[in-house]
């Protein structure tokens, strides 16, 4: 990269209505040459950019602010980083032999996928939550789990029919990137390099990277850190607004096996965000309870720094995510205490299988969080709700939110009890896997979409009808007297047969 | 509670932007001191109703509106709530002697739930309407009906696995709170005092209350009045803004039994709502079509009180809900007219099950409206229609409407004879209950999910892939297919058996 | 109709916050005529029209404008109309000889139905481009298509169960028009006249007609051209900031055949724009990537003109709406190149049926566009994504896209021939319908809602959820286990049968 003597450029930046707003900010000459050409080539993301913070204000002065307003955690940032806004050199050229992708592009030494420890270096206290959160850990907690990948084949697998039997060959790269891993993140490679002839400068070379494109949790960067900050910071505006609009935990927690966005849009806080959310300040920081906004986001709960209207502290930030979470609700046969470190890989439950819990319901303690630490993330998490509900609405919630622990994970015994009883008759095979066969996957529906689903309800909405006619109770206990009836075929069937 | 002498309070409410606004209002001296200790434990819930009209204008003031604007709807209020705006004390202290959860708290009687009848202090016609509304009767039109009851505990019992036979157990206060009644409402009950120690005031005495926290339209309150008017009227914003938007309604009404919200999001309605309402005028009192809004939300077509542009009153405002509507197109084996009486579980058909219409389809007439009063409904309702659309347009919507719900009747008839022949084998047992049997599901998904589904698209939308794919017609007819399928393979096991 | 001398109007229009602004407008004598009656008949299609563009600007004004700027697309435009603004008369008594449903109003020459032939007046070359749409042929696409004919009536018909057996009776025209036709637009037919007594103007006569109303997007108008430009462009605001957003498309884009919505709404791009729409500019034209808005709608990406921050075209504005599409991804058993002409009824397959594919694949080519075309489709379209992803990005985005394509196509000729060998076993009868009986449903599933579904998270979403857990791969997969459990199952049943 060239040196970063600055210079002073004229921001225009259209908001809202069209108003034009002129501000003199210091970019350096590398961030300046890039603009140069990308500003015709990718306006998209020149102009994302230029709306963002990181173009208005330098880490100098965002080093400046005092207090809980301060958002670069970092205690000291490189000198030559201190003066110039946040640009395009300023982060695709930082540690340029940490990134196996850096190459020559007109004479700077670029690396096209910014990681974690990239962002680290004004965000240090964030990265380093990050690192502790489970999410961080996505793409091993998948890829390293050998009963993951079971149902991850019988759910990807090409097929071919033969002989009327169904034949199973392992999904692509191409297939397992859409799929799991968009969201879990690509584990990332150099593959080469290649010539490319581009419109504004010629041919060009520009590295081969595997699992690109990519955006999720867990990406395996090619400096070898694990995730993606541009998940929920979208590149490359960088909005603390948009993280903190459910929007933006929407793009991997809607489906069925994590139906967070959905329950939450149809929660009286859902109800509220979506009514009155156009007169919020979702820029504040910190971010306070009752007058930034009346009700929480996913942001709000589970990750923001809160204030309430005295100026106190109500919760600190984290990016770990479950550090206000005791229980994991949801992708398991039974919802079970958080495990204790962010790689679940490498749990084993009393029957030597990688799962937190056994087949019966126990749960594999060594490998989870203890009752009190399970306890403080309860307090944690409650003293957010304690700034808009009294005490008694509270403990009433979280009684019956307990309640509904207990009880999902009664209903899912039940079906993997009948589950069993079937793999006993020799009517479906445990052996090979738990999830390619039809009733096998009757089995899984009942915990990998309507247990949760009911738990979600009960955490975030109190209730309503996710948890009961939209992938709730209706449906889980329709399941089980299917699984049942499934069962009875084949007893009758085996008794026609032997007459 | 305390005197309620006058203090002048300096109210900044913060708007849209951040901008500030100071105006002077009477604050009673018992709320005031509510304010004190409540705005740093509770900052959302003060703040909300700092922002709200009930802290911005007094009753005496609201009362001095003439005609259509007023919202006030009693004719006197007491004298000693005139003159100070709705603050805390003014709603939690109101009739203390009528409400069970009365306690002693800083020398001020508290209750804890605030009721329709507190508020008919201000809005007597409304409670009024709304105590005539089916949703007033919620809880018990559930509780008190024996079939709904088999129907419930089918969904929400307990469930233990023996010897092949899945065994229910009823379900306990706490599923039933977070289930049906988190819509239909609790019924509230005082359990007692407990001591609790808060930050703010050291130990204190407060209620235990069964059934808390609940804000179900027919919640059974502590003063023996049923509903809650902050279903829809968000506490303590009590927003008409928010009641007038479609996500409130949400709700409850998302679900495969209720899609009101889905369809109408699917709708050329929703689709101008969504696209253009954040210019519209939702706090406009009377709300004038054309100026005010371009497209219906639920409340225009439902609750609200409408004038055209030359201030001509268009509809009435209602809280009955129903008396727009002849049909009731939801939750039976068949659309029917709408009962007579907001209590439903009196209602008896031809055999004498609390259902209004027999399994042949056959209506309970006595109990429902009769064909006049099914005409007025109607008209009122196209006189909403008529402000946007011509009269052909108008009748054309309706024949479709009527045909479709002939037509879905129909179906839901071919389904229930099917499923009789299937009882009649012995296949099934209908003695006990319709619901607990996986073939028995099959048949109530055809009239719980898909028949109303496709009547909600007819009514709401004129159409559409609700009506169709998305739990429509597409479904309905494979599980007419699928229920003789499935009746079609006991018979061929019969006949295999007896060879 | 009466001259159209011109008069000069002030229109009062209320924006936002209740602010009126008063401009004068030249309307037509004919027109200011119908307003006087209809403004307190018809407030709300009043109202939506004066805040449209169409009562603020005359065609002479609008025809001044120059370059890519311009909206109006004729070159020329009848001098009469030049002078007024475009109010109601300019359109209803257009062409009157031409409109079946002409009758006399008030000594007006009126038509109901304004057709894109009346449309075309002034936008001539968006009603050429929108007659080469497939959706302009929607109509005969279905209506002339045996096949098609066949899935229509096993959904539509209306049913009778006797004797074991479920009978079906086609569905009338009030089901066709709501369901099926809703979307791909009914065939209006003028059935005669009828007298309505009117409030505003006593005993008038009007046309009565059959199909109406409708708003599909292939409608059969009364002067025999094809579509419904409100489809898109609402009635009676013709509003281009409504069809640029998602909710016009999501109308008809969203059930399980054609989740485009669903998908939008949950990828990065839907989640940047229900973040921050807010702030966009959705009425400029043209439209400028990256500073009227900052991620693409449906409208962006297959409909609008777009330039860059430079002012240079990215893409011309097209109203045939496939014509940056290579494939076509839903509603038949495989994914497979468009079709070469918009009446898609002509094609015929190698075994002579109307379907673009045959049952193991192969396509019909000589009816669908070349690979010079698909690549032609492919970098328009590609131009768009180039403005703000670099193009390893796109390029790698387009492998997994057609993978996809590959892979899904493999998965459904799997549950084709599982199918087949059902077919071939006299368990189903292939020869009365493919989608009459329980099993060939669970075939139809997996192409029309699983393997589309997940074409559509992948072309749209780049991943995600509807390609994994809601409706996808997990979906499809779990159908082709339980194809194949059906037929084993009747396989155990015929042998236990012979013993």
């Amino acid at each position: 990269m060239k040196n970063m003597a600055v210079i002073i450029c004229i921001l225009t930046s259209f908001v809202g209505g069209g108003t034009a707003i002129s501000v003199e900010v210091p970019i350096s000459e590398a961030s300046a040459e890039c603009i140069d050409c990308h500003s015709a080539t990718h306006p998209g993301i020149v102009n994302d950019w230029q709306n963002s913070r990181h173009a208005k204000i330098t880490p100098k002065e965002a080093m400046a602010v005092e207090g809980v307003a301060r958002k670069v955690s970092s205690k000291t940032v490189p000198e030559n980083l201190q003066n110039v806004v946040v640009g395009c050199a300023e982060c695709h050229t930082l540690r340029p032999k940490a990134h196996a992708d850096t190459f020559d592009h007109n004479e700077n030494n670029i690396h096209v996928v910014v990681s974690p420890d990239d962002c680290k270096t004004c965000h240090a206290t964030e990265r380093q939550q990050y690192s502790k959160n489970i999410m961080a850990h996505a793409y091993g907690n998948l890829a390293d789990n050998k009963l993951y990948q079971k149902l991850e084949h019988s759910i990807l697998a090409e097929t071919k029919y033969k002989n009327g039997k169904i034949n199973l060959k392992p999904a692509n790269d191409a297939t397992k990137s859409e799929t799991c891993y968009y969201c879990h993140g690509t584990k990332l490679e150099l593959k080469g390099y290649e010539t490319r002839d581009t419109e504004a400068a010629g041919e060009l070379e520009f590295p081969i990277i595997k699992g690109w494109p990519n955006q999720g949790v867990g990406r395996i960067n090619l400096d070898g850190s694990m995730g993606s900050c541009s998940a929920c910071h979208t590149r490359h505006a960088f909005s603390i607004e948009m993280a903190r609009k459910p929007y933006t935990c929407k793009e991997c927690h809607v489906g069925p096996d994590v139906p967070a966005f959905k329950v939450y849009a149809a929660s009286k806080h859902g109800n509220i965000f979506s009514a009155m959310n156009s007169s919020w300040n979702f820029k504040a920081v910190p971010w306070t309870v009752g007058k930034d906004f009346t009700a929480p986001t996913c942001a709000t709960c589970h990750v923001s720094l809160l204030v309430n209207t005295e100026e106190e502290v109500v919760v600190e930030r984290t990016h770990q995510m479950n550090n206000r979470l005791p229980w994991r609700i949801l992708g398991l046969i039974y919802a079970h205490a958080h495990p204790q470190k962010p790689n679940t890989s490498i749990i084993r439950n009393k029957d030597g299988l990688p799962l937190p819990t056994d087949f019966s319901g126990g749960f594999a303690t060594q490998y989870l969080i203890d009752k009190k630490e399970m306890e403080g993330r309860r307090q944690t998490m409650q003293a957010v709700c304690l700034n808009c509900h009294d005490s008694s609405w509270v403990s009433g919630h979280w009684k019956r939110f307990k309640n509904t622990i207990r009880e999902t994970n009664a209903k899912t015994l039940t079906a993997t009890q009948i589950m069993e009883d079937i793999w006993q008759h020799g009517w479906a095979d445990k052996k090979d896997s738990f999830y390619n066969e039809a009733i096998e996957r009757k089995w899984s529906d009942t915990w990998l979409f309507y247990a949760n689903t009911i738990r979600f309800a009960s955490a975030m909405g109190s209730g309503g009808d996710y948890g009961v006619f939209s992938d709730g109770r209706y449906q889980l206990s329709k399941s089980l007297m299917e699984l049942n009836d499934w069962l009875d075929l084949r007893k009758q069937l085996e008794s026609a047969s032997k007459k």
